[in-house]
């Protein structure tokens, strides 16, 4: 696959996920093995004290490792998320997040990704705000 | 505390969550040591595949154990997320998802919660869908 | 399968792990969906405090669960571990743990449980000191 | 401290380590926000396909994680896990395992770690085995 077609690839799923869409999440960067999305505040990835929602981190950092792995997927394939485990390190509020997904081992069943979620403020300033951990499994598309 | 104040305390907390809100999802009960919340199936929720997107389970997850949490917590205090574990079994489309929350050992720094994710069909019948473990941390209440 | 042939199918198993004789572990109960094992303390399993070592509670962890999948996987088939993840709640000197894992879904493919770790002290007074959640994946067993 | 004193603080408490001393492991690097270790391949350390044990992965990998952390703890003070979760990549037997941990973020109560478990075959060779992410907690030292 070319560039061009990999990022294609993850966009025509990501434009599928109506959660995403209604977020207001969207796709940065795909390339083999590596998959950046963005997620802008809103009042609709809020917690009860204003900051990101840690659902919404969890969400983000989901489809990152998801849609890396998917990067490595044979074609005619797509992948599931079997579990993740994410850790919370701090909330903001304000700016954007941004999860970036790698692959650390892409097997023929089952890929094993890792994603970290920033936060970018107004001023371009970048903070850790999450780490994920995840296993996917390799199964056949169906749409 | 009554039953009526630990629901009323869970209840304004939740309807804080933007996020919650957006998404359609509502308190079913909170006890000591319980949280039960639901989520309606809508476009808001769904993954590429039509089915209940995996960070809305995720999400509904963490606030079940978050809240089931928070009903342990000393007045003038709540619980943030320190981190969660979720494992998919099932992708449901339709119907709604609960998510109840337990805790299993309430500490005086650190909560630790299970909570399972079913899913309701239209005719009633319930499948399990994800089991969820996390950590929270006990911190003053800032608003 | 008889039960007598699901406990031996579990402790011929059992008694091929190096580390689980080494440690001193034994197999208590092994049913379908099932698997109790035992690990009396010793200072082969302690951290620098004395007590029971994380490390030691994951791995009983690790098996109580790995066998209770065993009992669910087909004739020819074994199990191996894709992931786990332990929370502590305490830790103990003296006495003995015990670790029960639980399958919470057998899939073709795939095997999802739970494990609860207590520990049982010389009065015979039972504490909790350890949850787990798990993934299997089914294999062929090739010995 | 000197990097000689953050060695010397690590090897002082691993030294404590009954399970670690009886398994064969050594401590390899310590320097501030990282830890390294090392276990030779022995019978101690095996499961029923006579590869490295999970439960050995997953407690190398734990203290791995928790020595990085300790590092990074005020004098007085030590770390103890609150829980980890760890993937396992393959099996192999032979050679040595290594993990490496470091530090993601150090809070004042909580520090957040991941590991990464390495495979070196007799001719030097590496695999990757296992990775983990792991949440410690802060307590004052008792002994």
């Amino acid at each position: 696959m070319t560039a061009e077609d990999t990022f294609a690839r993850v966009q025509a799923s990501f434009d599928r996920q109506g959660m995403m869409r209604h977020l207001g999440a969207t796709l940065v960067r795909a390339e083999p093995g590596l998959c950046e999305v963005a997620l802008p505040y809103s009042d609709k990835v809020t917690q009860q004290q204003g900051g990101f929602h840690g659902g919404a981190m969890g969400a983000l950092a989901d489809i990152a490792g998801g849609y890396a792995g998917l990067t490595m997927a044979p074609e005619g394939m797509e992948v599931t998320s079997v579990e993740f485990k994410i850790n919370f390190m701090a909330a903001f509020q304000g700016g954007e997040l941004r999860a970036t997904g790698h692959v650390v081992k892409a097997g023929r069943r089952l890929i094993i990704t890792t994603a970290e979620v920033t936060h970018i403020d107004a001023t371009g300033k970048t903070s850790a705000c999450a780490v994920m951990q995840q296993t996917l499994m390799v199964v056949p598309k169906t749409y």
